[in-house]
């Protein structure tokens, strides 16, 4: 198995009520999406067509701090400015999910609703313009405990398995490998991001060559929401 | 920017001793591997190479938890069987790196004792074997508070930055980025899985394309030790 990675050049900046199936078509063409590609678009571009900034004032270095608190339904930690927290759909990240970099002065931008919902408008707005079934996942940069610097993972999937379960597969020497559930739309995250670059403008990439079996048709289920997002009754860290 | 990601087909069960970079050279040939190409090999193998294995006993499922114990210098929660520890390096995660799987049954391989040095060894006998220089990344399989599903994370590396500090650097929209430490190895680690499969026996893959200035020579620092790995002081979850 060999994988491609590239980033989509000449997105320009994404405004409220752009369609981004639209964006991407226009500035990738027609005919160089293939079905059983994976396209993985950053936050950031789904929060801005969705609408989902807010002014605050810019001279104020903390005027977003009202919405990180409506944004959290749990506060994990607080240090300083930086807050650790829980938001509604049960992501645990900084600030809960309220950014300001790479948005216009004057506005922060909020996660968007439902990501899995919006990854799947993408998926279906592509299919009924160029034709062609792709994977969609939306993807955000989070810190990790323990681990210092940031990782890009996935808020939302479309069309592709979000965790993959290998439990009962057999390891190399034939023995049943118990529990591997890999969470293969944070690894899809992950690999777009080193193409990516947080300042570069390059807010979509392509993984082209992942394997038939991850990916999902409309009918099967698939969500980062109910896949991904543990359960605070199953979880060790809350 | 484009990445290719492939794995090296052909490698063998990997014994104490072996020197990995034979093996990997074996498999692969010697002209394929090329300058500034950065594989990445699982912490399996390399725990193999460098004789990281104990003999258990197999019939009895709790026989690896001694070792569990002693591979631990803290002991961050247990539920049940499972045991989320911090390692000597620094490291936390499932039973202390102690793993039974892809292992021969009757063993279990613990964490190299440094991987960043048997990366800096696969990298530098590489370079003598077929004058190549290429970045190295030693990853594991981790699973991670909050989300479910495991993700490949680097252990070790060499010949590539640990971590891309963007601080300083613009967004796309002109303003300063406050912090945005990537953690570029995890990311390679993730990329890589997505070509490995966690049964299939393929313990290295090529990622072939990544950025020129990530990349380090031999005189310049490149640790998860020393880049990654958080110190409790500074960690908001110890």
């Amino acid at each position: 198995m060999s994988l491609e990675i590239f980033a989509i050049e000449g997105i320009g900046e994404v405004r409220p009520h752009d369609d981004l199936a639209e964006v991407i078509v226009e500035a990738v063409g027609a005919d160089v999406l293939r079905h059983r590609d994976c396209l993985v678009v950053t936050q950031k571009v789904v929060s801005k067509a969705e609408g989902r900034l807010v002014a605050i004032n810019p001279s104020d270095p903390l005027s977003h701090k009202p919405l990180v608190e409506a944004e959290s339904v749990r506060v994990l930690r607080r240090r300083g400015d930086l807050v650790i927290a829980e938001t509604s759909h049960g992501f645990v990240c900084a600030n809960a999910g309220v950014d300001l970099s790479n948005v216009e002065e004057g506005f922060a931008a909020l996660l968007p609703v439902d990501a899995d919902r919006s990854a799947r408008r993408i998926r279906e707005r592509l299919r009924a313009r160029i034709g062609v079934e792709v994977a969609v996942v939306v993807s955000d940069t989070f810190g990790r405990p323990w681990r210092r610097g940031v990782a890009d993972v996935a808020i939302g999937c479309a069309g592709i398995a979000a965790v993959v379960d290998l439990r009962g597969s057999n390891d190399a020497l034939g023995r049943e490998l118990k529990v591997t559930e890999v969470a293969l739309v944070d690894e899809i995250a992950a690999a777009a991001d080193l193409v990516m670059g947080k300042s570069a403008g390059l807010p979509v990439a392509v993984i082209r060559g992942l394997d038939d079996a991850w990916f999902r048709d409309s009918s099967q289920h698939s969500s980062v929401q109910s896949e991904i997002v543990r359960s605070p009754a199953d979880d060790l860290f809350r």
